[in-house]
C-alpha cells in the first residue's frame, strides 16, 4: 500500500481560498475541522474511490456525508441525468420525472400519500415544520437535544446571527427518554404542533445510538394524544437503513418525513413525504426555490429508487458495513484497545475509551487519510452499495496500521 | 403561424400530479395560478425555444422564471458542466470550480471581498441576515413592504406555517420612500442589524418601479450612520441589469449580497458575497447544505460568468427588451389601448389600464401562450442574450393577435 504524501495543488488552492472564502472554507466540508493529512479539495470519483486534487486516491467511507448510495458516479443514475440534462433541466415547468418520482415515492414509503420537493435538508425539515404548524394552529416543536436537523435559524447548532425569538418555539427532550418528552409537552402548554426526531440518535462528536422501539411507539401514541405530528428527520438515514421510511420495520409510521441526501445519489434534490389528512394544509403554505422544479435531479432519483431496489443495495450495505464492523472489532481486540461501535453498520461511527479529546481517533483517521481510507473521526461514515468485499478488506488492511498507531501512542 | 392545441399528456401528468403532489403543484411554477392554456410541465429548451410535453414550441420570455440568461442549453456552459459531472459532483470535498467562482466574483463584484455558497435565493437572503445580525448582534431587519426575498419562514408571503416570533424582527417601510425608512429605523430603536433591498420594485402583480437614485443613496447613508448593513437582494436581478452587483451604476455598493437564479445559467446555486468588515462575522455562523459544494453548479457559473462577459450579454438583453418594448407600445397605440410597460427593459412587466383584476393581461397572455409566445400575466418577464431581433418580431407577430383580442373585448 502506498502513503499518499502530495498536497502540492491542494495546498495551492487553500491559500487561494483563504482569500475568497470566510475562514477558508466553511460547513460540514471544512477540512480544517479535520486532523491532519485530509485534502480539503475532490477531483473526482468512481464506485467507492475517490480522487483528491493531488491524484491521491482514497475508499471513500464517507459518500459525500451520505448522497452517495450507489457508489460515485453510478451508470444508470448518470444516464437517466444526462438523457435529462440534454433535454433540460431548469424549465418554466418540471418535466414528467417529477410526477413519476412522487408516484414512486408513494408507492414506496408506506406513510406518503403526497411529496413536496425541495433543494436542501434544511427545507425539509422546515417545511414539516409549516406543514405541522398550519395543521395545529400550534407553534410549539419538541426536537431532541443536541439533534442536527439543518443550518435554518431555528435549528442550527451554532446560534451566532439567529434571534432568540426564531428558537422560541422549539422545546428539547432527550432521545429514548419518554420521561423526557412528557415534561417537554408539559411544559409546552398542550401548545405541540410537532415531534421531530431522526431515526436514531447521530448527533456529530458522540457514540451513536439506536432508537428503542417502546421510545418510537411512544412519540407515535403521544402526538396521536396531543393531536400533533410526528415528523421523522429521514435526511441522514432515508435509504440506507430501509427501503421506504426507515422506522416501518418497527411499525412506526410519521405523519411527515424530511429527506434529502442519499434520494438521487449525489443529485441535489430534499423530499417531504406526508399523511394524506396534511395534504391540504401543505397547500396552504407557500413553499418555493429556482431550483426545486429541476428535471435533472428528478430523473436522477427515479433511478436512483430503482436501481437501490433492483441492486438490493440495502443489503450489500448491511453486508459491507457489518465485514467492516467485524474486522475493526478483531483488529482493536487483537491490540487490546478499546473501541465502541454504534448505531446500524452501514452508517459506523467508531470511538475509543478515554478519548474524550478526540487524540486517539484524530491519529486513528490520520493515518487512515495517509493510507488511503476516507473515514471522519466525529461524523459518522457512510457505507454505499458499491463497496465490495475487497474494498472492505483493503481498508481493513488500513486500519491495522491505524490500530498499530494506537496501540504505539497510547500505552 | 400555428395555434398550440394538443394538451393531451400535459393533462394526463396533471391528473397524476394532483394525486401525488398537494394541489396538484405549488410554489411559484404552479400552472393553476395562470390563465387558460399554459403547460404545467415541460419537455426542454435550446436557447429561446421551449418545447412542453406535448410538443408545443414557445419563445421563451420567462426564462424558467430567472435562471436561463445565455438561453437554454448553451454550448459552453453544458460543456463545462459535462466535464465535470463526468468527474464527480457531490464529493467529500468542493472541487477547484469553488476557489475559481469566487476569484471570479471577487474581481467582478465591486463590494465582494469573500464569497459563501448555496442553494436556494432564500439560503443566500437568510444568510445575508445571519451576518448582519452576527455582526451588529441587532436582530431588527427593514424590508420593503411586498417584496419577496425568498419563502423561508421570515419572509414567505404567505404566513400559513409560519409563528409571529419568526417574522417579530422584521420590520417594514415603503419602496423609494426615505420618510418611511426613518420611520422605521425610528420604531426600531436603534437595534438594527440590516437594511434589506431588490435592486429595483418588482413585487408579482404590480407594476415596477425603478429604483429613485436618491433612495438608494439615502439606504447607503442611513446604514452607515445607524451601523446596519445594507443587503442588495440581487437574486431576481444579478447579472442582468449590470456584469456586477445591480446598483454599481448608481455608485451605490451594499455591503452583502444575495445571488442565485441566473449565476450559472440554471445550474442550481446561490451566492452570498460581502465586503472585508463583514468576513471574519461570516466566518462564525454555521450555515451548510449536503449539495452547497457541489461541482458542476460550481464549473457551470464560471463558464456562465465567462459567456456573459465574453458576448457581451446585457447589452445583448438591452437591445432586445428595447425592441419588445417599443414593438408592444406601438401596437397598443395602434389599437387604442393604454398599457403600462415598467422596469428595466430585460425585465419587462405589462399591465393595462383599469385592468385591478387582471382580466385583460390574462387574455393577452391566453392568446400570446396558444400561438407560441410563453409570457406572464403577473410576474416580470425575462430576456436572455439568446433573444435576436428575429425571434422578437416572431413575439410581437404573436402579441399584435393578443391585443387585437384585448381590443375586440374590452371596448
Amino acid at each position: 500500500m502506498s502513503i499518499n504524501k502530495n498536497n502540492k495543488k491542494d495546498s495551492i488552492l487553500k491559500n487561494r481560498a483563504i482569500k475568497v472564502i470566510p475562514g477558508g472554507m466553511y460547513g460540514h466540508q471544512n477540512s480544517s475541522n479535520l486532523p491532519d493529512g485530509y485534502p480539503q479539495f475532490m477531483e473526482s470519483g468512481k464506485g467507492c474511490k475517490i480522487w483528491d486534487v493531488d491524484g491521491n486516491e482514497y475508499i471513500d467511507l464517507m459518500c459525500s456525508y451520505g448522497p452517495i448510495i450507489l457508489g460515485h458516479c453510478h451508470h444508470k443514475v448518470e444516464e437517466a441525468a444526462v438523457r435529462q440534462q440534454n433535454l433540460g433541466d431548469c424549465q418554466n415547468g418540471p418535466s414528467k420525472h417529477m410526477v413519476e418520482l412522487a408516484e414512486k415515492l408513494e408507492n414506496i414509503v408506506k406513510h406518503c400519500n403526497w411529496v413536496i420537493f425541495a433543494k436542501n435538508g434544511t427545507d425539509s425539515t422546515t417545511i414539516c415544520l409549516m406543514i405541522a404548524r398550519a395543521a395545529s394552529k400550534n407553534d410549539k416543536v419538541l426536537v431532541a437535544k443536541g439533534a442536527y436537523h439543518g443550518s435554518n435559524t431555528w435549528c442550527t447548532p451554532i446560534k451566532t446571527g439567529t434571534t432568540l425569538e426564531e428558537r422560541k418555539n422549539i422545546v428539547e427532550f432527550i432521545f429514548n427518554d419518554l420521561d423526557s418528552v412528557d415534561e417537554a409537552i408539559h411544559k409546552s402548554n398542550n401548545q405541540i404542533a410537532a415531534i421531530l426526531v431522526s431515526p436514531f440518535r447521530h448527533d456529530s462528536g458522540f457514540d451513536q445510538e439506536l432508537v428503542d422501539p417502546i421510545f418510537a411507539k411512544g412519540l407515535r401514541e403521544r402526538c396521536d394524544a396531543i393531536g400533533a405530528a410526528l415528523i421523522l428527520d429521514d435526511v441522514r438515514c432515508g435509504f440506507r437503513l430501509n427501503y421506504g421510511s426507515s422506522w416501518e420495520p418497527l411499525g412506526v409510521l410519521p405523519d411527515l418525513s424530511a429527506w434529502s441526501k442519499a434520494i438521487a445519489n449525489g443529485y441535489p434534490i430534499a423530499v417531504v413525504t406526508g399523511k394524506e389528512y396534511l395534504r391540504k394544509h401543505a397547500s396552504e403554505i407557500y413553499v418555493t426555490g429556482s431550483f426545486w422544479f429541476s428535471a435533472v435531479a428528478m430523473a436522477a432519483a427515479c433511478a436512483t429508487l430503482e436501481a437501490l431496489y433492483q441492486e438490493n443495495s440495502i443489503s450489500k450495505m448491511e453486508k459491507a458495513g457489518r465485514l467492516l464492523r467485524d474486522g475493526l472489532s478483531q483488529q482493536a481486540e487483537n491490540y487490546g484497545i478499546k473501541i465502541k461501535q454504534t448505531g446500524p453498520v452501514q452508517m459506523p461511527y467508531l470511538s475509543f475509551e478515554n478519548d474524550s479529546d478526540y487524540h486517539k481517533i484524530n491519529l486513528f483517521c490520520t493515518e487512515a487519510i495517509k493510507r488511503g481510507a476516507f473515514l471522519h473521526p466525529k461524523h459518522n461514515w457512510f457505507v454505499s452499495s458499491s463497496h465490495t468485499e475487497s474494498d472492505i478488506n483493503d481498508v481493513l488492511r488500513i486500519t491495522e496500521y491505524s490500530f498499530q498507531r494506537i496501540y504505539e501512542n497510547f500505552r
